[in-house]
Order: structure tokens, then sequence, then C-alpha cells
């Protein structure tokens, strides 16, 4: 025989376990010995440990030498200290058999309650509970149970025996049957056993009780969980734990109960004891919610309820209250128990850490902290960063969400693209976005996908729905930087711009129909859901103001508008990390510019076109170099190819034609020479400032005008950044370095006027990354740009891969979407050039731009490589904040108070 | 005074200098030293090395100390010696000048002539020749040359002064002009001189001297020399050398002449003395072509021509047989040289190593290993694979091709996508070239831009010509596959299908029209040139053995046809390193079995239309195993997007409708559903497999069935290479290879014969190369598909980079064109997936099979990586065999006989 220890009891001897031996007892296991140890009642039980599963799995599905003996030992133990015995005809002792492992898994097995009964032991049950319908119910329910999640009998089968004895008797509700009829069942249930697996239903306890333990065993390595582990990098060398527990009742009669309990209001975070209660019931029907729970305190009962626990059971109650004071100060966090009165003794069932609202996270968090509970480290590891985005914008009122669903009202789900949620009237082009938004009527615009010409429309509508394109689609990146919600990559949806429809299913909707989309989910409504608006709190401000204090990456935002830059500035962003001067081109009253600019035949009259864009750029940076005072702010050059800005439908070619004068034919030409097959990887970025140095020269001159005027006139202090984007090798960043400071040589000449500039580059080809150290020689600044770094190094376009990054992300070939959380492969990419970028230029600031900047996980990767500042939308800077605490505090392993 | 020795005399006092000290003397200097030494007649002179121009540089353009005074006593040494004095008026010095660096670069000073004359020594020159003209002759020379060259005068202010005189004497030939009327021309020179420099024409022969000296070194500084370096990676620190020489003069009458002669015929490498003079004129003469020249053996002279240089000066031909015998035994290679008889006396004024044809070259080393004067490996040496590439493919008659310059008929330049040379018709669609080629009409396919659906019509074509799209675009890879002539990204040309037009300029060429396309240079001309086809002969086979001998890379040729790998084979390839699949899809029969697959609504109905393909990619299959027996076969499966082979015109939906029996809508409705942003990064290469592994499937097993059949009923021996292409995750190939493994165990079961297939990957995206090791694990072989490669660690499309990346080249922000040569970064990422490859799976096979497996450098760079093979288009598959031999000797420095 082993010497080794596979089985931990609770309440029988010495408790051996605690809730250190989450690893060797699972969750569950571990949290039931170390209520036993601080002295609260808790039915007696074992638990077998992940080491002897993995010993199991080690001998090849034998059970290890020593475990049926440990386990005996232990049930002797049980039946001593409760004076009942395991196949006992007159007080036989049941019991429940759960799986535990140290991470909650999806495809383990489930409960197993009532182990013990056979149609011998349940007449001890009768006896004992004085209640035949009791006992045939706890015997129907076990062999239900055993039946279907050990021997795997389809639940339809059973469920078929279950109804059908219901409509004989014509009753409605379980309870109504008779203790005669549901030894009946008890009988079918046998029968269908015995046809369903050809062998009878184990009328032996030890039987019933190894089988349930190999159940679980088995269920480790059932399909379900094993895909899982694979998803999660969970190892397969984990194994399971077994818990065992005697079964307490809580439908023993009406002073019987169970509830559950929360020592803190899971959704407000008050510091008050709330929880819900039946009597006569067993846990799984207050979960079912087929009785409507009671209150637990007078304080929550509404006037329509009956009686509080509180009341109604003065002494469980108070014990009750003992028990979460004991649990929370010994945890130091917010629980959740759940607990069973067996005829008027009080039981605790499980206690763990309670989920709760990103508000009450806060609030409790800092609560604690106030309370000295906790120091403010953990205060902010408590809150999640994906917590707070449901936080910073509006959405759907849960209750009449649901409504919708139940009403058939759902359509259909895309990608999230974009948080919050809004309701509006459908528009198909953003001219009517335009249009009806002028007119006060709240519209979501439906495209296909969106582009650069749609933008305006896109600032008009409410929200913006598109058939096609991923998580960093333009839709969804022009959105999330408005902070606009999106549903983006809705491919159940078709759209018809022309007809005016947007089909799904067998639903057609035409213009000004209204719907309803969550941005924060994917989901699409039809008709309205009204919303809510939360508000950022005083505990939410104290939180940040310990988060500022404990992160080392600095938070810009990407916005290219004063508007977004006064809103990033309120959420706390120090400075902008990317000003995307295209967007700036798009405004009614600039396009006509822009499209003489792109159409001039030569250099002389681009330079006359630029020459009126000027003025105008000017004026946006000094819009933004305000809202920004004193912080730094890189705008980023002209980046899009030129096409993008032309038009692709006959009467905007004719429009054009008419308002520059020149012949429409030569517009149409220009238009077509300029179309190319993989615009992503074509004429743009920094290529456009090499053949087209003017460009570039005329946004500089912009930048430092609108910069010399403040600091001169106004005695701002301003150092501008300016940035170059797609570098692929240093000598083109050599030549551009030279080209731009020529031009802000001139304007300070001209300006008279002295200041300082920083020139860099973005990093967002692979060749710049690979050649980072020579890129560095020329650059001021690094600014990854991970959008497009990610598609040049996956080789994947963000727009066309909807069709098959879903099965990817699903089948495991890439762990998270690459768009989303930074690949590891552009994280090696991004290491080797921060390293050879430092090692030829010590002073380099590094900095990363691209959506995953606002990713808490990416974030991670940006403060372990080392990166000096995050950069995302507006929206997203309180979330990048808190995520650079998070992994400043797993870098640093820094635990004391701050 | 410094002891630096600045000066190095030849032909009077000891000779220091010798050919291995071009750095030093430049190549001019070191070659005359060398004749020097060798007894040879050479003028005496001196070179001013390039030490002090460096130091003149340093000096901030001020001589160095001592120059002038070793220049002075240089130039007192070889008046002592020709007993002239440098500036005497009875018998005056007069010496040339020249530039020399150790590589020769354009925009460096030309020669000046005849220095040392001025309006006194003139008397000088008149007195020695008795011949006034001539000497009046020379001094106009002079001072035009030291006009334009040292004092920057425009050259056509004095060229109209000469041509003005030209005409009031009313003569046509320069020779016609009088003495007087020469005299007066020089002092109209000195005239223009000092209206253009406000100084005088230097009389002074020592400030003429220091002039020129200081122009040769301002000119190693100048715009076009410095963009030049730049361009080659010259180091700007080697500086130039100067050359002063004593004049010899072959005008000065019937016992004086000028000429050029090589050791051996220049275009066949023939071994006889080759070479043309001319009796009283000077070097300049023979070049410019005014004077028809003479040949200097009696055996080349043509009947109608004067008698021969050994017939005519039978002493000095013989010395210059002796010279020629002495000169390439001592250099051991062909030699050009220069020579002047000044009165009856041979002057040798230049030698160096002769350029010659493909054809010599082969001929010429391979004769030279025969004779022993020089080992096989400088044999090898001797090739440049470039040159093969003119012997592989027709070529332009260079005759006829420079008359059709003459008469106006060239139209304009595009890429040199791939040689050869084609006169055709003008057609506008692959059907039409289909048509009319059916019709035995020559065509050439005039294109904005191919895509994969033109297949059949660029097979149907003599050669093709587009608009839009660079070297790897995709007409010049099927074209180069094709071995088929190709003018790609002509941008001079405009192209209305629809119109059926072609525009350059003000010409409109219509359908059916004669062009001439020349894919070695990119030209393109109107109208008809005549072809040659050269042969390949025995010396080349016989180099070719010595090549394969030495080479370590393994050749093998990209082909997708069993004609294709016949000529691949016939070209020595070693096997196939990329069998495309996808270009067996086009062909008539088959494209609508294709579409039916795509258009197929389910996985069912997907298979149905695949089994319909499977016989046919066999047959293929069983064709290329065949053509290849004995040799390894690589199969790609199916990589290019599904969209392209799905039509964009209205008819041809209409045509595949009623086809397939699809409602045209839906023909529709699916094209519009594949359509893609960027196809390059979109749904392609192994995301097909991963979403329809059922194409892949029946790709395996044609692939398996094929070599089985051959193998059981025909005893070949056969392991087909699968590769699965676009490669990003190691997960992908893991699942993606199970998928294969299966249905090759299918195939062997339902075959019943067994067969060892190796199953690999393209590495083609930067993901797979960073995580090169992860992917080793599932892998057999790495082929690297530099095409991509390049274009996503670039993010640089090949299809859409015609608009700037020749900018991009002329400015030198790529050292190459990076889709003609392997780029810097693209050589990293493939060194690195080669080291984390291998240290995974010692035995994986590495081969690349992009564009670039063809071309000489970037052969170089895989052999230096270590690469196992490199496979190229059929008809570059000697170009990359030669180019992998000189690989190997520039690695191992082999030195050896082999």
């Amino acid at each position: 025989m082993s010497d080794i220890k596979y089985v931990y009891t609770f309440g029988v001897g010495e408790t051996l376990g605690h809730a250190g031996m989450k690893d060797l007892l699972g969750g569950k296991g571990a949290n039931l010995a170390e209520m036993t140890r601080l002295g609260l009642p808790v039915p007696p039980g074992f638990t077998v440990t992940t080491e002897a599963c993995r010993e199991y799995y080690r001998l090849g599905g034998r059970l290890p030498d020593g475990l049926v003996e440990q386990v005996q030992d232990a049930m002797t133990q049980i039946e001593h200290v409760l004076g009942r015995k395991f196949g006992d005809t007159q007080s036989p002792l049941l019991v429940s058999v759960r799986s535990g492992s140290a991470v909650s898994m999806p495809g383990m097995m489930d409960t197993i309650l009532n182990l013990g009964l056979n149609s011998e032991t349940v007449q001890g049950l009768v006896k004992r509970s004085n209640n035949p319908r009791f006992a045939y119910d706890s015997y129907r329910r076990f062999i239900q149970m055993y039946a279907e999640v050990v021997s795997g009998v389809r639940a339809e089968l059973l469920d078929q025996i279950f109804d059908g004895r219901k409509q004989q008797e014509r009753v409605v509700e379980d309870q109504e049957l008779s203790s005669s009829a549901l030894k009946d069942i008890c009988d079918s249930f046998k029968d269908q056993y015995w046809r369903s697996t050809a062998t009878s239903f184990p009328e032996d306890p030890q039987e019933q009780l190894w089988g349930a333990i190999g159940a679980v065993f088995k269920s480790w390595n059932n399909k379900r969980a094993r895909e899982y582990r694979a998803l999660y990098g969970i190892p397969e060398s984990l194994g399971t734990a077994v818990t065992v527990q005697s079964m307490v009742f809580g439908n023993l009669g009406d002073d019987s109960a169970t509830g559950v309990a929360f020592t803190r209001d899971p959704s407000t975070g008050e510091r008050r004891f709330f929880g819900e209660f039946l009597v006569n019931a067993q846990g799984e029907d207050v979960v079912a919610g087929i009785r409507t729970p009671r209150s637990l305190t007078e304080h929550d009962r509404d006037p329509s309820e009956a009686q509080s626990l509180e009341l109604e059971m003065p002494r469980s109650y108070q014990e009750l209250v003992e028990a979460y004071q004991k649990l929370e100060l010994h945890y130091r966090d917010m629980q959740d128990m759940e607990f069973t009165i067996e005829q008027g003794r009080l039981w605790l069932l499980q206690t763990r850490t309670g989920k709760r609202t990103a508000h009450a996270a806060i609030r409790i968090a800092v609560d604690m902290v106030h309370e000295g509970l906790i120091d403010k480290v953990t205060a902010i590891r408590r809150v999640q960063p994906s917590q707070l985005d449901q936080m910073l914008h509006p959405t759907f009122d849960p209750q009449f969400k649901q409504e919708a669903k139940n009403s058939g009202r759902f359509l259909a789900k895309g990608l999230p693209a974009s948080p919050g949620a809004e309701v509006g009237q459908i528009v198909f082009t953003a001219d009517a976005a335009v249009a009806w938004a002028s007119q006060n009527k709240p519209v979501i615009l439906v495209r296909a996908e969106t582009s650069p010409e749609d933008i305006q429309g896109m600032a008009s509508a409410r929200g913006i729905l598109t058939v096609r394109g991923g998580m960093t689609s333009h839709a969804a990146v022009v959105a999330r930087g408005m902070g606009k919600c999106c549903v983006a990559g809705c491919s159940a949806l078709t759209v018809d711009e022309h007809a005016k429809t947007l089909m799904v299913g067998n639903t057609i909707l035409g213009e000004g129909e209204t719907i309803a989309i969550d941005g924060s989910t994917g989901e699409v409504f039809l008709g309205t859901i009204a919303t809510m608006h939360p508000q950022l709190g005083t505990h939410y401000q104290e939180l940040m103001q310990w988060v500022d204090g404990v992160r080392q990456l600095r938070v810009r935002a990407n916005a290219d508008t004063p508007h977004d830059s006064k809103v990033a500035r309120s959420f706390g962003a120090e400075g902008i990390g990317l000003c995307r001067t295209e967007h700036m081109f798009f405004s009614p009253d600039r396009i006509l510019a822009v499209r003489e600019m792109i159409l001039a035949e030569d250099e002389t009259h681009r330079r006359v076109a630029l020459s009126r864009i000027l003025p105008m750029q000017k004026a946006d940076f000094k819009g933004i170099f305000r809202a920004m005072e004193g912080l730094p702010v890189t705008i980023r050059l002209l980046d899009p190819p030129l096409h993008e800005f032309l038009p692709s439908h006959q009467e905007e070619f004719d429009a054009i034609a008419s308002a520059t004068g020149k012949p429409v034919e030569v517009v149409q030409r220009v238009t077509e020479s300029l179309r190319e097959l993989n615009p992503m990887l074509g004429h743009r970025g920094c290529r456009l400032g090499v053949t087209f140095p003017e460009i570039y020269e005329t946004q500089v001159e912009a930048i430092i005008e609108a910069a010399c005027e403040l600091i001169r006139d106004e005695g701002f202090s301003i150092v501008p950044e300016i940035m170059i984007p797609l570098i692929a090798s240093a000598r083109e960043l050599e030549l551009l370095r030279e080209v731009c400071q020529n031009a802000v040589n001139r304007t300070i000449a001209r300006m008279n006027q002295p200041i300082d500039v920083l020139i860099g580059t973005m990093i967002e080809l692979p060749r710049a990354a690979l050649t980072a150290d020579e890129v560095a020689g020329h650059s001021d600044f690094f600014s990854f740009g991970t959008n497009d770094l990610t598609q040049t190094t996956l080789g994947l376009s963000r727009d066309d891969s909807a069709r098959f990054l879903p099965l990817y992300v699903e089948l495991g070939l890439f762990d998270n979407d690459p768009f989303a959380v930074i690949d590891p492969a552009v994280a090696q990419l991004i290491r080797m050039a921060v390293e050879k970028g430092r090692s030829k230029n010590a002073k380099l600031k590094i900095g990363i731009c691209g959506e995953h900047g606002g990713e808490p996980k990416s974030i991670r990767i940006c403060n372990d490589i080392g990166l000096d500042y995050v950069s995302c939308s507006p929206y997203r800077v309180p979330i990048a904040r808190l995520a650079a605490a998070h992994a400043a505090i797993g870098t640093t392993g820094l635990a004391a108070d701050v």
C-alpha cells in the first residue's frame, strides 16, 4: 500500500486541508476545509486529491494503490461522527459527489446529490424524515443525476418518463406528484437505465460511490474539457479533485430552508448583508427560479414579500451573520455563500469570492482599504480593467434587453467593435445620416463596410452597424476613436444600399426603421430598448489616483480633433500619442481642396491647393494644442493612399469636375490610375512624402505655425512631435526627416519664433522593426503602429479576415484575435525593435498607438517590454491606466501600500 | 615638406607602380605602370595618388605639402627622357590629364589632351610637325576641352562658334577647315572663355596643369559622382588618382595611326587577334565613327576595305602582336588595348580586361583552361550569371533595333519583366489572344494588368505587355514561368480595353497593329524588328559541368505543367521546387468545375464538384512526375483567394449561371461576398485549407493516386513533397498536416500501395519566420516564398509599387528593387528562420521558391545562409546553376582546380 495521502477529510478528526491548497484539493474542497478550520458549521466530508486523478491517468485508468482504503477510512469516520451508516437501511448516510479543479472548467462533471440511496436505504430516509414524498423525490433525483452524468443516459429519455407521468397524473408542478407516483418514476428510470446501458442501476452504495468518483476522473479528459484547456493553456497535468460530502436537506419541512448570501451588495458594493432564501427547498430550487425567493433581511424585504429570514428563523439568521462576518474578515473580500438550514440547524455548503458589477468592485475595493482590510495595491488588483468599459458607456437595461430577447426581437450578433448601447433609425448612406441627424433624428448608420468618405455620416450617427470587417476594421477603429457604439462584421445581415434594405433571415428592414445595437456584446435588436447611463463616482476617482501612483507606463490618447482631445484629457490622458491628420481632410469644407491637390497636374498646382488646406490644418492643430496644454502631442503626417479621398460614384465625379473645373474624364482617369489591388501595401504613408514632399512640407508648416503662434501670443510651452508613418528603411526616414526639418527651419525663420521639435516614426512594418537600430539613428521617438504591424507580420488583412478569423480563434490556431491582443510574434518584433532602437539611441521615446494600446493583455506586454507609453482611444484611457497599474504590479511584485 | 610619396612615375627612372596598386593609382595608372614594367612602349608619365586626393579634401581643398614639388620633379624627368620642355616654344612637351579611381564612375572628369599648348608653344608644334593645320587643330581641341571640363563653359557656346565658322567657310567636314580658320577659332574660343568665366584663358602651362589636376580632384565630389557612390555603396573616402602622360600623336601624317585591339574576338571568343585602326587620326576619331576604321589583320579585311595594318605597317603590326601576346599571357585574360603609332613608332596607351558577349565569355574561359592559362574555378568566375540570360532567349538584332530607334519607332520603356524579344499583333483580351493564336497569328497580349483569368491568353501570346505591376507582378511571374517575353509596368501607356486602343503620347494603336517588345530591356517599338536565336554550344556544356561540380546549392525549377517540367530538366533542373496547382484550374475544360466548387452551398456539393476536378489534377501530376522521374517534386496546395477564379463581367456571370444551373443573382452574390479589399492578405493559402479542408484533401488524393499508379504500374520511385502555403502559426500547420496525412493514409489504403510522403510548408509571412522553431516541429521542409515574404516584410504590394518603387531605387532608399534582389531585412528573417527551424528539426530540407531563386545576388545570400536548394523559372535554371557556383567559390575561397 502506498504512503501517499490521497484523501483529506474536513469536519472529522483534524482538518489538514486549507484555502491555500487549491492545486491539490480544488477550489471547492480547499474552501470547505478552510471553513471547517474557522469553526463554521460544514457537513463533514472529504476530498480526493488531484494527485490521485493524475495517478489514475498515469496508471492507464486504474485507481492508485491505497485510494480505496483511504476513502473507506474517511467514510467510516464520517459515519462515526454523524451516527449514520453508508448503505444502512435504518439511518443511511447520503453524500454528494462533486468535481473540483484549481481552475473551473466547462465540461467537467456536475454534482451528484443523494448518493447512497437504493430501494432499501430509501426506506431509512422515509423513516428519518417521516416524509415518503421527500424520500422518493430524493431517490428520483439521484437516479436521474447518476444515470445522466455517470452512465451517459440521454436526459430527454428520462424527462419523457417524468413528464409522461405528470400528464398521466394531470399535475403541473413537480411537487404535486405523490410519493407513489415518484416511486413508480424511480422504477421506470431504472428500466430506462437498463435499456440504455444494458446493465442494472447499481444498488450497492459502494459501487455508486466509485462509479461517481471514476466519472469525475474521466470527465477531466472529455472532449470539451480538453478543448477548453487547449484554448486557455491550462496544463493537461493539473487533474481534478473529487469532493464527497454528507448530505444536508433544506427540504425537510418548514423548519428547513436553503439560500445564497453575499457579504456586500454585489450590484452597488454597499456594505450590507444581502441574499435570498426559500423555506423547505433544495439549493437548486433557488437557482432554478421556480419559486420566488425571499429576502434575508428586513431591510431588503419588499412590503409584498413574506417575512425575512431575520424574523422567520432569527437564531439561524444570527449564526449566518456571524459566519459572514467571520468569512469576509478572513478572506478580506466579498463572499458569495450557499447555506442550508436542516430542521433548524445552519450548514454552510460553499463560500467563494462573489461576482460583482464594476461599480460594486470599485466601491468594495475602496471601502475595504478605508476599513483597513486590504492595501491599495490589492484594491487595484480587485478591479478588472475590462470591467471599467461598462461604466464609461451607456448600456441596455438588462431587464428590457431580456424582454426584447424573449419577445423574439433579437436579430443577429456581430463583433462588439466599440462599446455602448444605442437605439436609432436605420440609414444606409453617410449623406442620409448627416441629413437625418440635422433634423434631430437618432440614426444608426448601416453599411456593408465603411470607408473614410463615411466619416461625417459616422460622426452624425448614434451608432454604426457593418456587415464586413473585424475588430480593427475602419468602422471599428473610427467608432472607438469617436467613443461611438459600433457592431462590426455582422455577417448574418445582407445590406442592399441601392434598394435601401437590410435583410436578416426572412426579416427585411427599410430606411427609418428602428433598431437597437449593443456595441459591448455585438447584439442587434429590432425596436427600442431602454438604456442606462452609469456615472463615475468618488470611489472611482479615488481608485484611479492610486492607479496613477502605481503604474509605470504613461497613457496617451489617439485623438484627431479638439473635442476628442478634451474628452481624452477628462479621462486622464497624459498627451496625444496619435493625431491622424487625414481625418481633418474629410470635412465638407475641405475635401474639395484636398481633391484639387490630388488632381493637380504638377507640383506647382499641388502647392496652390495645399496652400488652401494649410490654414485649416493650422486651426485644427491650435485647437488640439490648446486642449492638451502642457502635455505632449504626436501628429502623424498624411498616411492613407490618395484614392481614399476620391469618390467612387458617377454623380460625385461630375460634382468634383464642376467644382474643380476639370473635365470629368480627367477626374475619372486620375481616380482609375490611383486604384490599387492591395491599398494596404500600396502608395501610402511616407511613400507619399517621398513622391510628393510638398504635402509633408505643408503639414509641417501648419503644425509649426500653430505651435509658434500659441507660444508667442499666449505663452504656451509646446514641443510638437512630428511622426512619419510606414517607414520601411532608415534611408526613407533620413530623407523625410531632412524634408521636415527644412520646413521647420523655414517656418521658424518666417515666424521669428524659436521652437523645439521632435521628429520620429511609426514602427508598423516588420522591416522597420528588423532594422530598428538603423532607423533609430534618424528618429527621436518610435511609436508602434500595431494594427499594420499585425497585418503585415501575419499577412492578414483586418478588413478581410472576418470570413475565417473567428474559426481560427475557435480552433485555437491563434490564442486570441491578433487584432485585439498583441500576437506573440508581433510582440517578438516589438521587443527586437525596442532593444535595437535603444542600443543605437538611448534617448529614444517609445510608445504604441495601435488599437492594442487600450487592451489590458497587450498593455501588460508593452509594460514588460519597457515602453514609455501606450496610446488608445479616449474612452479607453481609464482602462489603459488601470491595466498599466495591473501590469506594473505584476512585473514588480510590488505589494506594500502606496 | 612631407615625406609621403604622392607621385609615381612610369617610363622614367624606376617604375614603382604596378597592376596591384589600383587603390592608390586607379585602374588606368596601375595598368600603365604594369605595361611599363613589362617593357612595353608606353609614353612616359606619372600618376598622382588617390591619397593626395584624400589629403586635398582633408585640408579643405588645399594641395598637400610636397605635391607640387613631386609633380615638378616628375615633369623634369619626363622632359629629360623625351628631350622636350613643358612650355618650350621650340620643342614643347604636351601632356594628357586623366582621372582614374579604383572603380570607374560616371560624372568623373574626362580626359584633357594636348595640355601645355598656348599661343607660343603652338608654334613649336607647327615646327615639329611641319603641319600648321595639325598644330592649330590640336590647340583648338585643347582649348575646347579645358574650357568645358575645367572651367565649366557651356559646350554649345563653343559648338556654335565652330559650326558658324564651318558655315562661313562653306565646309562640311572638320578636316576641311584651314589652319588659319582653326587659328581664328582658337581666338574666338578664348574670347568666349573670357565672357563665360570673366578670366583669361590660361597661357601658362603650369597654371593649365594645376587647373586640370584640381578639376580632377573636384570632380570626385560633384553631384553625379556622389549620387553614384551612394547608390553603389562606394566609400566617399576612396578618392581619385590623376594620370599625367606625355602626348603621342597618331595624326602626324600617313606614317601615324591609332586604333583599338582585342586579344581575342570579343563577340565569338575565337582565339585570334582582332581590331581596327585609322591612319593619320587621333584616338577619339576611331570611337566617334566619323571615318570607317580598317581591320588590323588581313584575315579580317573585307575585300572592299583598304589594306590591313598587317600589310600597311608590318613592323608596327609585329610589335603590336608581340605586345598583345605578352599582355594576355601576363593578365591571363582577354585584353582590350588602345595604341597609337606616331611617325612609325608604336605606343600603348591603355590595356584593360576586354568586354565580351556571353558566348565569347564562355568560349574564352573554356579555351583558356585548355590552354593552361587559368584553372576551372577562374573560368567559372569569368562568366557572369546575368550574361547567360541573353543566350537563353531570342534577342533583337542590335543593328535592326538601332534602325528602329533611329527611325522614331521607339514607343516607351517599361520593366524588363521576362527576357526575350518578340514581334506580334496587339490584342487586348485573353480570349482574343486565344482566338487569334488559333489562326496562327502572332499576338502580343496588352493589358492594364493581368490576372489568373488571363492565363490561357498569356499561354497563347508570343509576349505580354502590361501598364501596371512590377518585376514580380502576376504578369511578370507567370511570363517568366512560361519562358515568355514580358514587359511590365509600362506606365507611359494608356490602355482602353473597351475601345481596344493603346495610347502612347500622341500615338494611338488599335487591335491587330504590330509591335515589338524586348523583355530583356523593357523597350517597346512600333512595327517589326528582326530577332536572333542564339544556340548553346559545346563550350557552354563543358563550363556547366565544371559549374555543377563546384556549387553546393541544388537548383530546382518552378514548373506547373509537364511541358515546363521537361524544359526545366533540359536546362539542368534537379527537381521541381514549386508546382502551383492553381494554374491547372484555369484551363477551359476545368474552370467550370472549379467554379461549381466555389459556388457550392455546402461541403457535400463542394465535394461533388471537387470529385470532378480530381482526375484532371491527377493526370497533370502524373505528367509532371514522369517528366521529373527520379527527381524530387514539390507540389503546393491551392493558394490564391477563390475570387480569382470567378469572373468580373456581366456576360460571364450569365454564362456561369447557365452552365451551373444557378440563378445569376447567386453567382453575383457569391462573387461579391468573396470580394476583398486586400486580397494579398486575405482568405487564401492555408486559410482555404482550414475553412475548406475538403479542397486540400482532394488535391492530396490526386497527388498520391498519381504517384502510387506510377510506382505500381511503371516501377517509378517517387517521394512527393506536399507543400502548404501561407502558414502563419505552427498550429495551422499541425492541423493541416493531420488533414493531409489522413488523406494520404486513406489513399494508400485504397490504392493498396505504400508510399513515402514529405509534408512541409512555405515560409512567406514574417510570423512564420519568427516562429520557425515551432513551425519546424510539424514540417519536413521549408520553402521560402520570398515574393510574399518581401511584400509583407516591407509592407509593399508588388502590383502597386510601380508608382513609387523606381523613384525609391533611384534615390537609393533601397539598394535594389526588393522584388528582384532579396532585401537585407528579408534575408535577416530567412537566416533567423533557418537557424530556428534547424534547431528544432535537424533534418529539415530548406529551399527558396520565390522569384529571387533565379537571381544571382539573391542566390549568393541563399548559399551563405546555408539553404539546400533554390528554385526558379525553367529559363533561369542555368543562370542559377552558375550563380550558385559563384556563390560557392566566394564562400569557400576555393581556388584549386576542380
